[in-house]
């Protein structure tokens, strides 16, 4: 549909997400050339035979060489040495996005190490599986969703015009959004959700082994939701926590307050209480439903 | 495939999972009679509407007057006053079941208030999705799930194996567990889940205006899992929390605490640490997947 947008791509990182938007730049022709770089080689061989990029490299530098677009889509963790690896090698012009989770550091730490000539344009496509590695993606899961890009302050708006046309030939709803406001949103509606799952398996990990087997076996309600969310990558997770500590903590803060609210309410015997807010509750799920979101 | 089981059935309470147990009995002709007592007439119109039941009334004496098998299928503060109310009405040799999530408080509350001519056959399907009411009721609900019984002492052997082959014709996996192990192993699979799922909802729905409806449209990761769970009828969940007490309340007081060591390692940056939990967790998962929880 919408034709060629860039001659050269060039992925550093190539795994659950990148693969799924390499894949959509091949299914709808948006590029040309398709370069993926990975640090192991058996990932390089495995995307080389799914035929998911062109050309393979464990060298950055060599990677982004000529690249009309860059994405960086690996652990925030690499971002600084990802940037440090390829700023002498970006091409003027060249844009440059990424697809992490945290979107202050990138703004902060990452555009500072880049040379003035290219564009960046940090995003945040908010899809994906509980998987991982360059053969679970694929170029549906973008589908419906919604993809937060958070411009840096003067940026290039032909760039974003491009990152946004990119995103919504995979028919993403594309919205922009100050990158430490996205971390606020973010941290509320995936970052705490992912750390009271990850925690609540961890007590259950944690029952002695008798009952732990029986949770496993009759974990049909809740419980089965939780852990397919804390089965999400930990290199991935343990990143997003470290770098979005200050909105983490601070919600996490208003979490355990109403916790401990719940928990006095149970032990005082207060029944109106409780079914006051399971009323409250049910409404919020009510709003999602008709936003679609469910 | 069972043929007749019952030739009366009483449903006491016809929501969700009493109207889905009573549609299993018509499609698999388990029940000849299906008597369905309700308190508000307007439940008992729409279950005459359905075809749920043969016969209603809103008086519960004359519900189980002449039943064979009664069946409790309401929320759990309404126990005490129904075995009041049934208690000189059941025949002799009747089968009295239900289908609640909390079963000390059924051995302890109820069963004394039964007459000992009757046959008390505690039971807990898991099974049941965050609909309510008997529109919302459908008999796969209960396909492949587990089902669990909790005999009293000294039970009626005839009338467990009756109310184990009632369940099993809906493809339930039934399995036998004392009571108070029932309470602590869906304390941690289920009641404490809800409760968090609760807890967060809450918190979001606490949050400045702004920032709340942008929770509801970027609810795609994580948290629109937590609001289905926190969508579960009020009463019902009400009445889980104040009957299963002392379980959810030591279970929360784990939580709590690997909460803290969670949040104190996110604070001081202890990434290893982060990343080793969160390994841990994602073989939890596996193990549910192999079990065909998932």
């Amino acid at each position: 549909m919408s034709g060629v947008l860039f001659e050269r791509v060039a992925f550093i990182g190539i795994g659950h997400i990148g693969s799924s938007l390499a894949r959509l730049l091949r299914r709808d022709g948006l590029a040309t050339t398709i370069v993926a770089c990975a640090r192991r080689q058996e990932t390089l061989d495995t995307v080389m035979r799914l035929k998911i990029a062109d050309e393979v490299t464990t060298d950055m530098a060599a990677a982004v060489k000529d690249a009309d677009l860059v994405v960086i889509a690996t652990p925030l963790s690499t971002y600084v040495e990802i940037g440090k690896a390829i700023a002498p090698a970006l091409k003027p012009g060249a844009i440059v996005t990424d697809v992490g989770s945290v979107k202050g550091l990138v703004i902060r730490d990452f555009a500072p190490l880049l040379p003035p000539t290219v564009h960046l344009v940090p995003g945040h496509p908010i899809a994906g599986t509980e998987n991982s590695g360059p053969e679970s993606g694929f170029p549906e899961v973008f589908n419906g969703r919604w993809c937060i890009l958070t411009p840096v302050a003067n940026g290039n708006a032909a760039a974003l015009d491009l990152v946004t046309r990119m995103w919504k030939s995979g028919n993403m709803n594309v919205e922009t959004m100050d990158a430490n406001h996205h971390d606020m949103v973010l941290g509320i509606t995936s970052h705490l959700p992912h750390l009271i799952a990850y925690t609540i398996v961890d007590t259950a990990t944690d029952l002695e082994d008798t009952l732990k087997s029986e949770v496993i076996k009759f974990s049909a309600s809740g419980f089965r939701d939780f852990t397919r969310i804390a089965a999400s990558d930990p290199v991935m997770w343990r990143d997003i926590f470290l770098n979005n500590r200050e909105a983490v903590l601070s919600l996490l803060q208003r979490f355990t307050e109403d916790l401990t609210a719940m928990q006095r309410a149970i032990r005082r015997g207060e029944g109106d209480k409780l079914q006051e807010l399971f009323t409250r509750t049910r409404a919020i799920r009510r709003s999602i439903v008709e936003a679609k979101q469910a």
